[in-house]
């Protein structure tokens, strides 16, 4: 069990490029309930399945256990709620931060979000010459309203 | 993953009597659609993540993990959905078959449950002389209905 604490930022398309082929993830709800979301997520070959509490600021509750990659194949594509979500997740390291940048594919095709994981809510962070606006608070870029409201339907 | 066929009914609470302490169960819900339910119980010392899909006649497709007390414990005070459910089971064999009886405490007392897992949708079962009625398809007997309408308020 732990809390989860992060930022997301939008990007300039124009000033970021991917470094190498990033891993596929691919994603969806067994539950979309902001009180209560539950993730069904293939990494490359790994799986998971993450449970993430309410949003309290930037922090919430969060639970993720490793599952058969087999399962998480059925349950994605018998269970979920669909479309399911598609990207590919970069690591770029900088000044002391880890940032995850996700390039979404199929509904979600020209998004790019970046993340960054804090140890705490006032921890300050530099920020790559890459990065454009936060959207921490923004509900639509949370993965499970891209799920339910795709942006290339925005 | 597996797929669990089994047939569920009412018991005459005059015939029978529990033999033993059985086991506590708490359990609650993160998703009760239908199509999707997940599930955390704790069940004695051990705790479980439990995914369901949609019953197609008495069969569905179920998932279970092994998860830590702890998380289960957090998971069921914090994030479930309320009411929980609080029941003891206990196991009684019954001619080649065996028979989970789940007795509800909280907001289902009163309710009684036997339920007997199947090799096939088409096995014959032989029913003990304290089994009432089969409710199989009767959605209110649904543990994640019962979380939703508990027992008390019908």
């Amino acid at each position: 069990m732990g809390i989860e604490i992060e930022r997301k930022y939008l990007i300039y398309k124009d000033k970021w490029q991917p470094k190498d082929e990033g891993v596929s993830i691919r994603q969806g709800y067994l539950s979309t309930d902001k009180e209560r979301t539950v993730r069904v997520r293939t990494k490359g070959k790994k799986a998971y399945l993450t449970i993430k509490g309410e949003n309290k600021g930037i922090s919430r509750m969060e639970m993720e256990y490793e599952i058969p990659f087999e399962d998480a194949t059925k349950l994605l594509d018998n269970l979920c709620h669909k479309p399911l979500i598609e990207k590919t997740r970069h690591i770029e390291e900088h000044l002391g931060h880890t940032w995850e940048i996700d390039v979404f594919f199929g509904d979600n095709e020209g998004l790019i979000v970046a993340e960054v994981e804090l140890l705490s809510p006032t921890e300050e962070v530099k920020l790559p010459d890459w990065i454009d606006r936060e959207v921490s608070d923004d509900k639509r870029y949370y993965n499970s309203s891209l799920c339910l409201k795709p942006y290339i339907t925005w």
